[in-house]
């Protein structure tokens, strides 16, 4: 255990392996996860805030290992009588990840904020670390491609990253505040580290940067802020991050990702088959992440990271 | 097989059961189903219009015997998934039935009528009839009792018909129209007959007389009016009809079927076990409805009747 509180920025799947290691590390209470919530979108109708989602699953324990998204032990019969009437099928939704969904927008609708709402669904289902999302505002990625400019689900589900991208937007940041709790867990006077969890750096880490107000606070927090690479020995472990780097013209290395985050960051946790990177403190871990205790693992190797700095 | 065309006001359960016989016996797409609307509610933000469904379920040969709703070979892990987050619970939603809900409310927020979005899910699922809901414009059944005033599905399904009814009260319907497709079918040239089915008289039946222009035009009609007696015996097959009726101090007897619908009907199928009615013509039949069988011969009879008048 380590003294004081901790911070991690994160979107889902990489970002939520991390948490659920620092999550036996530190007092689930001492930690906040302030999640991007740019990924969602409403679908049939339902706000669906998948990133919140992955979180609270992993945290509980719940998480489909297999599918890397929604919840273990799932049905999909909602599904099947949906494509059954000839409704919108292209993004799956599970019998029981539905009732997130539908709770979340009936609560949404009575006027609850994002941040009140996935508190109560979090405890609701035994997660005792703070899920704060990033901001309480609708902030929402479009990714600028060859194939015109799309909306996040329809570029990553819909097309399955397909288009090359150019760039990528987070419509209504500018105009976005950051949740009460995710700054006041940065400010907390016993704030003893910030973690960059190993998210994609351009989807799911940069639209929480572009909430006005967060990236300052980190600059200007006294706590170290440490970031995981995302990408191991130069490749991405999961989704489309070595691909939209290479369209980015972004070569794909572990300097890539210290130029990225650039001053925001005190230090990184590379992989052991990284090569060293230059203007930057750094610890060397096996940051691949298959096992419970592999997250543990490199949860302990950031910590200590920061607690070096 | 009869000449002309053929309209059942209906609601749900009991009537879906004489639809089912009537679309045994007549071209499906000769018949028009009339449906009560006004059970329909907003719950957890979706559009449920429970009759309607049962209709749709029960010609596609999906419904649920054992319920007497939902569908068959459902699936309850939204409901316990939704229970497990704290959700509301007192009203039960398969997962395979929660397609509807969700595409009936995007299409309707879309701006589809309900007329046409129940016309397109029918006809997904195969159903050749037409059902109609008897008004596109929101109409709410308030049941005021010693309770207090309830929304029906308050009343219906949360505390299971327990408060005694005063009155019954159909909010919205004097501002309603009649659907365009159940006004079409009332004044179709070729109408043979026009059929109530055995639902609920109060409950089921008068919320669609309610609706300023269709009792109207049931009058004016030159097809026959016939009802088939949802008491057989002065006894209620299902649901609170004899409780209600005793509430609102009505005699549980085929007198009081005839009374309430008057010169409405021009004629009335009554069970073996009722004594005849006075001042209106009538026809002997088993009305119990257990088997598919059963439906058809109760079909049979009432357009038999319609036949001879």
């Amino acid at each position: 255990m380590i003294e004081g509180t901790i911070v991690v920025l994160t979107g889902g799947v990489g970002g939520a392996k991390l948490v659920a290691g620092l999550a036996d590390i530190v007092a689930p209470e001492s930690m906040t996860a302030i999640v991007n919530t740019a990924d969602d979108f409403t679908h049939l109708g339902l706000h669906i805030s998948p990133d919140i989602d992955t979180l609270i699953y992993t945290l509980a324990g719940l998480a489909n290992p297999k599918l890397g998204w929604g919840r273990a032990d799932e049905t999909w019969n909602f599904m099947e009588a949906l494509t059954a009437i000839g409704g919108e099928d292209w993004f799956s939704l599970g019998d029981r990840d539905l009732a997130m969904h539908v709770e979340r927008t009936r609560k949404l609708k009575a006027g609850e904020p994002l941040s009140a709402i996935t508190r109560s669904l979090a405890a609701a289902l035994g997660v005792k670390a703070n899920i704060a999302p990033m901001t309480d505002q609708p902030v929402s990625t479009h990714v600028h491609t060859d194939s015109g400019t799309l909306a996040f689900q329809d570029y990553f589900v819909r097309q399955k990253c397909a288009p090359r991208v150019r760039s990528i937007a987070f419509t209504g940041a500018d105009l976005a505040s950051p949740s009460p709790r995710a700054l006041a867990a940065l400010r907390a006077d016993d704030l003893a580290a910030i973690v960059i969890a190993p998210s994609n750096p351009w989807l799911s880490i940069d639209p929480i940067l572009a909430v006005p107000g967060l990236a300052e606070t980190l600059r200007s927090s006294a706590a170290p802020v440490v970031a995981v690479t995302p990408l191991p020995g130069g490749k991405a472990v999961k989704g489309p991050t070595a691909k939209i780097m290479e369209e980015l013209g972004i070569p794909l290395n572990v300097q890539s990702i210290a130029a990225h985050y650039g001053s925001l960051i005190d230090g990184l946790l590379i992989d052991l088959t990284d090569p060293e990177p230059d203007g930057i403190a750094f610890a060397r871990h096996d940051t691949i992440m298959k096992t419970h205790e592999d997250r543990v693992s490199v949860a302990r190797a950031v910590i200590d990271l920061a607690g070096s700095l």
